[in-house]
């Protein structure tokens, strides 16, 4: 994991050269940390290349900022720890990151993101307090849109964040006529939905894509076999699921309900954060209604149906003034498909949530 | 219109630079020229300087060599003519435009494109026998998707050319429930939708948008005023048009078949080659399913409704397997909408052309 950070620059290039770096190794746990945030963190030495590389430990393992102190070892004295957030002052499962900063003689910290946790705030202060410099902001935006995201959300919310993906036609239809649906988006959006539900805390669908799909939720590799980590899988809805079906397992959640946050509260108890809501109409129709989708990943495959069943049943509009508005974050091909990275508009969201 | 090449570099890049703004001439005129093609030239002198630019004329009027050719006077001699479709040889209304080049001292002559008009091929050989250096090809994909297409397409296929042009939601609606819809896209879409009629020789709609929405489908500034040059306006369906009612004019055509070669032979013989079909969801299924629609623009709003009319409606598929595919020529970013500039995948056109 140790590596010249590459071209050197000015020195705040060099930090934020470091920070995507510690932001990619964020990327590598995400989904792993829950209900801890995925932190990336990058130790360089005195003389400004890079030392150690760390990211957060599954829940009771080290911090990022341990793992990377402990790949630098004595390099990190007189050196600078840049990191996605506010190094912790609290004493959770593990002891603070602060002490353990101060302790290897780290000079200089550049967080991105503020501590949001109360129980864990005060970190950049207590850094202070021993002196060392601390600087906040770098990349913020970045790497708020990044793995730390649904996190940050269940902090300021206390709900787990759910991104609901739909797949779909140019005209918004998820099947023909028949019903048939195999495949409308290509193996390259296939594939990264496979990757997306790797990093995910849940896995939701209603009772009607069980019943009538039997998908299996796992997220595989291209050649079918199952990727190493797996999200936990639910269901939601009052039928029972078919005997012996692929979701009739008991490390299945079924949520006999209708109330998008009874869903919430019974993930948010087993650890979940980052939840993805892969379906069907009806089950996000009631997300959107309820204010509960936080991101939508459109992908959308360049391809007409004019039949068959839509991507998104209702969703509580009755007319056009009543529109539930997305503002874009991204819009990107993936292999022959389109792919719309979307959130609600702020206001609208808030409406939903009152 | 004169000036410089800008940035001088190699000679293939003065001439690729030379066929952008031969193309970007050609697209002033996009609208005007039908039935002849939108073709622009420019002129460089001896030296590699623009000396004139020109763009075909209304019908009767000159074609864009005569133009550019006007505009450099003198200057023409021992100069290059650059130009987005290959000259003319044959003589139509106009004397043809290899003569003239001839005459001018042009000394090279680069086609975009070669002219696959049987009528007004031979070009290129009647100008290499004067003497004249030929060359075809420059930018030939780039100006190919460009003001030329429709004409091209009308060349080889004796039909016009139908981009279908539909606004929805990320879930394919077009309208709420209640059938609202003012307004689903963007003021930045709509206003290209504005300027894409402008370029258009004929706009298409059926009675049941025409009956619902009482539209004026015409080219409009910004402001409202409406725009210099006006589409033919087309109204296809069997039922009457209401007495006073925007689309109840001398100046529209009402084509009152199902048939979509029906409306496309009235809109030929009309002198139409690039036409706008902009709904209803009916219309644009029936043009679909008759192998008709040659281009799809879809602006997506990020939005969602989860009720209400679907962009598309019947379009003759009933399973996966006869899904209709696109191939994406373009995606961006329109405001806050997204556009999906696609074409229907060839094998499938033929099908639904056999
Ligand atoms: N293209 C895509 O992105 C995509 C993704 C997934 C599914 N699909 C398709 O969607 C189809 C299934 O449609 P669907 O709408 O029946 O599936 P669904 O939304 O997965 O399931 C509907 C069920 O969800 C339960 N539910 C929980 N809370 C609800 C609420 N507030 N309101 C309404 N229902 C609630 C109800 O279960 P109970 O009746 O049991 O109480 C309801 O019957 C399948 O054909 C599948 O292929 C498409
Ligand atoms: N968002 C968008 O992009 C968009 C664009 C346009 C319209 N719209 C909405 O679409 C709604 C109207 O829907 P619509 O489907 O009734 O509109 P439409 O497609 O414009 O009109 C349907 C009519 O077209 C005629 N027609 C001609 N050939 C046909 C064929 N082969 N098959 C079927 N019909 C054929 C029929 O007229 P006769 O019955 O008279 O024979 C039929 O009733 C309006 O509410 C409008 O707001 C949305």
């Amino acid at each position: 994991m140790i590596g010249p950070t590459g071209g050197s620059g000015t020195p705040e290039a060099r930090i934020e050269q470091a920070m995507r770096r510690a932001l990619a190794a964020s990327a590598q746990v995400h989904g792993s940390t829950s209900p801890n945030p995925p932190v990336g963190c990058v130790v360089l030495d005195a003389a400004g290349e890079i030392a150690g590389v760390g990211a957060t430990a599954p829940p009771g393992g080290p911090h990022a900022e341990i793992v990377a102190l402990h790949e630098a070892g004595p390099r990190a004295a007189g050196g600078t720890a840049v990191v996605t957030l506010e190094p912790c002052a609290h004493v959770g499962r593990t002891p603070p990151c602060t002490d353990a900063l101060i302790a290897a003689g780290i000079v200089a910290v550049h967080a991105a993101l503020p501590d949001p946790n109360p129980l864990a705030a005060g970190g950049a202060a207590e850094l202070r307090d021993a002196g060392v410099a601390v600087t906040l902001g770098t990349l913020a935006d970045e790497v708020a849109r990044g793995p730390l995201r649904a996190w940050l959300h269940a902090v300021r919310t206390h709900r787990p964040h759910v991104t609901w993906k739909l797949a779909a036609t140019l005209d918004g239809r998820s099947a023909a006529a028949d019903g048939t649906s195999r495949w409308i988006t290509g193996p390259d959006a296939r594939e990264q939905v496979h990757a997306l539900r790797s990093t995910m805390d849940a896995i939701v669908v209603g009772t009607g894509t069980a019943l009538a799909d039997d998908p299996a939720l796992t997220a595989r590799n291209p050649d079918g076999t199952e990727q190493a980590r797996q999200p936990l899988r639910v269901v939601v809805g009052c039928r029972d699921l078919v005997a012996g079906s692929k979701l009739d397992a008991p490390d299945v959640l079924h949520v006999r309900s209708h109330d998008p946050d009874v869903v919430l509260g019974a993930l948010r108890e087993r650890g979940a954060v980052d939840v993805l809501l892969e379906g069907g109409p009806r089950l996000a129709g009631a997300f959107l209604a309820a204010g509960r989708v936080d991101r939508v990943l459109a992908y959308l495959a360049p391809a007409l149906l004019g039949a068959g069943p839509a991507a998104l049943a209702e969703a509580g509009v009755g007319t056009i003034g009543d529109i539930r508005r997305l503002q874009i974050d991204d819009v990107c091909r993936i292999g022959t498909d389109v792919l719309v990275d979307a959130r609600p508009v702020a206001e609208q969201q808030e409406k939903g949530t009152a």
